[in-house]
């Protein structure tokens, strides 16, 4: 009888060895040959999962994202308004080590979407995602009462989301195991400026 | 006699090529060669000059930080303040082609720079000055009664350049002749809420 193989499986054990390579050696330095290796595939055995290695990257991408999604269901439930989108916001700032490593994911695949219309229309359809998340907690505490800020929900969406984009940064280029200090802190900051 | 030549007007044309280059074909698609080509350089003339693709690069991050520099001073001329902040902002903002060019050579250089301890003090260098700067402006602005929101400095500061930094992922990204639609309503948000 053939060996049953779950291929969902091995795919994921596949990202993951990506995720290690790529933060240990950077996006060049990360062949498919030593990804194979960390994963302890045979060399060549990873042609039928991702052909290319922009097919890995763009699925590690959408993996990381779908990740955080999951993490966000999880701090958010039973949460509206203001409690839910502090909760969002906090799960998304990389303030560990698992998310800093998700930070050191995306600037790769940031700089590979400059270039790459179907990398950017997948960042795009993302950051649109987690927009209509924001301002449906916006709209929420709005109704509250909790926020009476005279400014456009997209504007303060927009807000919210590039201060995340750019703690990304920060955490991804901070010298190890300091996680860009202050992130927290920050964010409070934008909260106290909606709410007061 | 020998024919003089000026060498910082040739790094500042191999600068220039490299970013066209880059901005064409991505920073993989960047060679040594290519960008030589473009500068109308015969291929190995470059070396005396950048004799690493990397020197480059870090030389040509180190020029796209000076120049914003040059024109802040400009815009911010004779201003304190709220005032000062909000024009320092504007021109960090990637608003126009030139500046949706030079996000497009920042993100490369935040990629390599995850893996490079060089590349991430010069960051960090960069985003020291702009920290102080905009503590400066903030602190006129409390000064002179603008800003009266009871939260510290540091994290208002943070908050701002993350933002900045998340808007030239958000432009670099856009598809071409979209330059981030709402950034600037964003950052008036964002001084409607620090001053209101």
């Amino acid at each position: 009888m053939p060996k049953i193989v779950d291929h969902d499986e091995r795919r994921l054990e596949l990202v993951d060895a990506t995720w290690r390579i790529i933060a240990r050696n950077g996006l060049e330095g990360a062949t498919m040959r030593e990804i194979a290796l960390e994963a302890g595939f045979a060399n060549g055995a990873l042609k039928p999962y991702f052909p290319t290695k922009d097919t890995l990257l763009e699925f590690a991408f959408g993996h990381v994202f779908n990740r955080t999604n999951q993490r966000i269901v999880k701090v958010t439930e039973g949460k509206t308004g203001l409690p839910a989108l502090r909760a969002f916001s906090m799960e998304v700032l990389p303030l560990d080590e698992e998310r800093i490593n998700e930070a050191r994911i995306v600037i790769p695949f940031w700089q590979k979407a400059i270039n790459d219309p179907q990398k950017a229309a997948l960042h795009q359809q993302s950051m649109d995602e987690w927009l209509t998340t924001i301002r449906r907690y916006l709209a929420e505490a709005r109704d509250n009462g909790d926020i009476k800020a005279a400014i456009d929900d997209a504007a303060l969406a927009g807000q919210l989301l590039n201060m995340l984009l750019g703690a990304q940064i920060v955490a991804a280029l901070a010298p190890a195991g300091h996680p860009g200090p202050g992130l927290d802190e920050q964010l409070e900051g934008f909260f106290t400026l909606l709410t007061r």
